[in-house]
C-alpha cells in the first residue's frame, strides 16, 4: 500500500508537466473544460477536475489560451482555445518533450556511458 | 523577460519528474552526488544541487536507493546506488515514460481525433 502510493507520487511528478502540452495540442480547437478532460484522459493524460479545471484558468491568465462562452445551449459554456503565444509555448515545449526523451532513452541504452 | 519566464517555468515541470527517473537509470552505478549532477548534466537532464542533493536524500528515505561513505580519499564521499526497490520503480517509470511519449506523439500526429 504505502509502495504504491511511493509509485503514484513519482508517477503523478512523471506525468505532471505533461498536461500543459497536452493541452496546449489539443486546444488548436475549442473544447469546454469537461469535453477537454474527456478527450486528455481517452489520449493517455488522465488528469480529474480539480488539477484541469485551475489550470485552464492560470493558462489564461498567463495569455496562453483564449475563452469564449456559448450561451447558445441551455447550460452556457466556457470554451477554450490556444492563443498565438500559447502556440509559441506549445512548439518550445514540443522540443523541450523530443529532448527529454532523447535523454531517457540514451540513458536507457547507456549511450552516454 | 516576463514571457522568458513562463517558458522557463513550464519547462522546468516538463523536466522535473524525468529527474528522478534519471537519477535511478544512472545509479545502478555508484555516484556521489557532485558526479552525478555532472553526469546528468552531460546526458541532458539540467538540474542544480539544491533540486538534487535534498532529492537524493528524499529517495534514499524512501528506500529507493542505498548509500555508503567512502573514507578512502581525503575528502569522505557519499555514494548512492538504486536498491532494489528503486530498480522495480525505474521500470515502472520507463513504462509509463513511454506510454507518455505514445500519447504525446498521437496528439502531434492528431490520431485520436
Amino acid at each position: 500500500m504505502k509502495e504504491n502510493e511511493l509509485l503514484a507520487g513519482h508517477i503523478q511528478e512523471l506525468r505532471r508537466g505533461t498536461v500543459v502540452l497536452a493541452c496546449l495540442a489539443t486546444l488548436k480547437r475549442p473544447y469546454y473544460g469537461y469535453a477537454l478532460l474527456e478527450y486528455l484522459d481517452e489520449a493517455g493524460f488522465s488528469v480529474d477536475g480539480n488539477t484541469l479545471y485551475p489550470l485552464l484558468r492560470r493558462l489564461e491568465k498567463q495569455g496562453l489560451l483564449t475563452s469564449e462562452w456559448d450561451t447558445a445551449e441551455a447550460r452556457p459554456r466556457k470554451f477554450y482555445k490556444v492563443s498565438p503565444d500559447g502556440e509559441a509555448l506549445h512548439e518550445q515545449l514540443t522540443r523541450e518533450w523530443h529532448a527529454l526523451d532523447g535523454a531517457v532513452r540514451s540513458l536507457e541504452q547507456g549511450e552516454t556511458r
